[in-house]
Formats: structure tokens, sequence, C-alpha cells
């Protein structure tokens, strides 16, 4: 991981972005692992920033949408980052709550689908 | 798949429940499919009809976190019926292209996080 | 794909084996497909046929193992080729049923535990 | 997690339900866990009770299947709470072993049918 | 889908450089899907077109890495098109079903890892 | 797991030959989990023996596949153990970037494919 003492200019200029975006005065290990490649953490930067800001989906319902993927992929440090990232936006317990319940369903009916051969209904044809 | 017209009389009161609840007059293929298995069914849609209705979440949120863990598992069934549903709660080309910019965004950097091997940051410990 | 008739000596040992093996007159797609690499063929059948054998664990309880990764992993094509097989074996409706509804909770579960980030109980740690 | 003596009367009906049934004198941190939304533990718990209990498959194969599931799932905490579960009920290391290699079987020969894009055969179509 | 006669300047500009980037005279479905998303597309297509081209690793190798994941996703549509990606580019069937056994391979060694729940070794810890 | 001193003969011999193998004087913990099952380990070894050496594909660019299903999969141990394996084998620090640029663009454009339903090509057809 490479920390800001140590950072490039170029690193640097992302981690101050992160912090100046996110208004806090530290770096998660996510970005200091991408540290080690500048042009992937910068890309990658960039791509977050851009996607999980406020647009016809307001910030909050993108976290729960990341940590919808997140859970279903198993990801322990992605569940970690961004169910405090939304809760730094207002997911309240009862929200965190019934996420999950959703997540669970999901992922239950999606194996559900594949297990019965679900074939597809007349009128969801492309 | 059991039509409605074959079905027994336990089905086809959860058949009676879904097109009620949908306000629609026929049941999708999903749950003709899990009509061979009553208690399945019954189950199976008291849970969705449960976990999706509104609470703290509205549906619409609902409809797009299901999407997202669909999306994810290329759950091909459940893409096609699930958009149908958050189309008709609401949902808007632009919304939908943000909320595939964010599940395709979660699903890079959950695969990131797993390849750099990224340490929980102190303040996310448990 | 290649067929028994323009298999080469090698492809068509295996396709015979399966066929011996399975008491049928076809080979599947599956194998025809890997028929164009020899070897892999070769390698995959052995694998296979030994692995579903009777052993401790009867063939009929292996191939519900089976179908609850194909099921998860959303493989279509084994949960069609696998569920004929499970059926051949002795798989009853009401097992089909039993088994849905084990993989649709292991699942949600599965999500779960990840969503709610369940640290490992004192007993379960290695 | 909500503990025991911390828990609500109907965080803690499920407690008890899930020690009586399970014949034990505390409950795993899954549940623990889910304690903080006292509705979903209660269906997740119903649902658990229900769908691993004797049926057409007896409680052993239900718990290889779940663990087929998480070890596809890549869930650390199910493997270890049910690979517990699965040896209570009987599970030996040479069925441990047998389960393991059908799992592993089957995760590749998966990937293979995907990879080799196997066309469904003609007597597999619904 | 967006065909090309019906495209905006925006989306017409993307779909002009994929055509001569790649050197054919049309575009994929999956861009002609983005299309509804003009800046989704543009997006996509400006990080695939960056990501794919020759650098450390030569393009074949990266059009190997991204049917490993493909496969392991069973995404189809991805398989079809990178498939003929890699071949153009000179994967030639001897190497697809080299690519192919160690796909298989590490999808049925990570299950095991899992299942048998393998702790990290010393030298690999962090 | 099995250590060496306590090992049967013949779990013995597939340390012995993986260590001759791999030119090291200890035996990784999966070999060691594995241990428990002579069999399985035995046939998962030559299966990895096997499939990794050099052929059509070098070594190298097989263990960079292995890493791309392994960050896929978010197979924690895997990624461990295989990214020391790819590095000992030559894997620099600027071609673990490009390869994980390529793995995050492709579990991203996985889940567009099935996010936007993209259907197939004419020409990807089988």
């Amino acid at each position: 991981m490479v920390e800001y003492s140590e950072a490039s200019a170029e690193v640097r200029a992302v981690y101050d972005d992160i912090m100046s975006t996110r208004k806090t005065d530290s770096v998660n290990n996510f970005w200091k692992a991408l540290g080690t490649q500048p042009e992937l953490l910068r890309r990658t930067w960039e791509g977050i920033k851009h996607v999980m800001a406020a647009g016809a989906l307001d910030p909050l319902t993108k976290e729960l949408v990341y940590l919808a993927v997140s859970a279903t992929n198993q990801c322990a440090y992605c569940m970690a980052s961004h169910s405090a990232g939304a809760r730094a936006k207002g997911m309240t317990e009862e929200m965190f709550g019934e996420l999950m319940a959703v997540i669970g369903m999901a992922n239950q009916t999606n194996a559900l689908a594949a297990g019965f051969r679900v074939p597809l209904d007349e009128q969801f044809r492309p």
C-alpha cells in the first residue's frame, strides 16, 4: 500500500481529490492499495466519483445498489467500506434491514429461476 | 409449468393473490414453474410480497436493488421480469443508465478489492 | 462439436466409455463440444466418471449436490443435463422441490452472512 | 450483534426456538447479527427451520446441498457453521471428501459449459 | 438498441471510433445496447479501448484473461464476442483448449479452498 | 491439515512431487488441507501439475488466467498463493496492474451485458 507521505505527485493528486470530495482527512486502504498502480488508481477514482454522484438516482440509493452487488459477490472489504458510506449518507437500521431482506430474496429467487429453468414469458422477449 | 386452469385450489389461491396484488390478469412463468411445488410457491410468494412492499425503502428502490443482484448473478430471467417491474414502478431510462453504471462499477471494484487483497481499514473492523 | 462419425480414435474411445457407462447410445453436446480438445475431454470424463460414482455418498446425492452448484452458478446447460440425470437416478418431484428450497435458502443466507458481516464464532475457528 | 441478555422479547423467542430445536444452549453469531432486525430474524429462522427439516430429503443430505452452495459462493462463515452442522448430523471424513470432489468437479464443468458455449441438446429442451 | 442510422452525433462518434479501432464496418450489439445511454457508452468504450490495448501484457493475453472472467461469471454474450476477439488476435484451438483447462481447474480449486477452509500460509500474509 | 511428518506414504509421495516440481522444501496449506483426503489430493495435484505446465500457453499466462478466475470468485486464499506464483514466474508490477485493469473491466462489462440483456449478434450464433 502506498501512504500519502511516500506517494508520487500523480498519486497524491488523486488522494487529495478523494479527501476533498469525501470531506475526510484520510483515504481508505482500497485507494492505498491501488496507489501502486497510479493510472488504474486515477481511472478507478474518476469512475467512482462520477458514477456515485447525485443524478437521476440519489447518492444513498446508489450506495444501496453498491451494497447489493457486494453482498452478492461476498466482497467483505466492499461491504465494510460501503456500509459505512451508506450510513454516512443516511441509511438507517430499518433501511439496512429491508435492504438485506431484498438482497437475500433476490439471491434466493435468482437460484430458483435457474433451478426451475423458467422460460422467458412472451411479454419479456426482446 | 402449472397453468391456472389446471392448478389445485392451493396453487390457485396463490395465483389469485399474485394477480390481485399486482393488478394484472396473468401470472409470470416464474410462478407457474413454482406451481409444481405448492408449498415452495406459497412461501416464496409470501416472502416476495412482504419484502418488496413499501417500508423504510420505497418499492422502486427495492426493484433497483433486485436488479443489481440479478445482473451480478447473470440471471437472465430475473433481469427480464424485474426490469419490467422497475419500469412499471417509475424507473426512467436515465435512472436505468445510472443504475447500470453503479452495478458495473461495483462489480469492477469488488474484483479489484479481491485482486489487490486490500486489508480492512482499522475503522471498519467489527 | 465433434460427432461420433467424425471423431478420432482417441475421442471415440471416450464417447464409447461414456455411452457404456451411462447405458445410452448417444453422448450429450457437452462431450461433443469437448471433443475438439481430446485430452481435456478424456481428463474431464475420467474425473466425472470417478467422482460421480457410488462411494460414501450415493450417486443420487451427488447429482443433487451437482445441481446445487449449477443453480448457484446460473449454469443453464448444467441444470438441464443434470436434472435429467438426477431424475434418472430416482429424484422425485418432491425431492426436487425440497432441493430447490434448500438451494434458495442457502443462497439467501450466504448473502445475509456477507451483508451482516457476521464474525466467526469462537467454536468455528480453525 | 444482539446477545440474549439484551434481546427484546420477540428476538428472545426466536433465540429460544433456535436453541430448543437444535438442542444447544447458545445461538450462533449469524442469528445474533440478524437480531438487530427482529422481523428478518424471525422470517429467516422460520424458513431455515422448515426447509432443513426431514422430508423427502433427509437433514444430512440437505446440509450437503447447503455446503455445495456455500463453497461455490465462497461464503466462509456458512462453510464454517454448516460443516459443523453436517458433521453433527453424521457427515464422515470420507463423505466430506467425496462432497468436495463433486463440488469441485461441478464448478469446473460449469465453467467449461459456459466456456465452450455448449448448445442445449434436443432432449433437454423445455 | 440504437442503430448507427438513428444514433445521435455523440453516440455516432463512439461507434465510429469502435469501428476504426477494430477495423470493422459494424459495431456489436453490446455497444448498440449501451447506445441508449450515451455517456455510459462513451466511458465504457474508452475504458475497454484503453485497458485492452497492448502494454506490459499483449492484447491476446488480455483477451484470454477476459474469457477467464466471462466463463467464470457464466456470461454467454461475453464468451461469444470475446472468443471471436481472441481468435482474431491469434488464439489457436490448442491455446483455447489449454485456456479452458486452466479456467476449469481454477474454478475447481477455488471451490476446494473455500470448502476446506484453508488458512492462509504464513508467507502469504500481507 | 496433514503435516509431512504425520502423512501416510501415499500423501507423502504427493507432497514430495509438489516440492520437487516447484523446487521448494515445503508445501502450501492448500495441499496440507487436502492431505486429509489422499485421493482427492493426488487427483487435484496431478490435474494442476498437468494443466499449469508449459504448452501452447506459457506458465505465466496460465497464472494470470488463474488469478482472473480467483479475483472474480473472491477466493482470498487463491489470490494470495497464485499471485506469489505469478510473481515467481515473472509477473512484474506493471503486468499486475494491467491484469487487474482487465479483470475489473471484464467484471464490469459482464454485468452490463446481463443488465442490458444484450441479444447475441448474428455472427456469434453457433
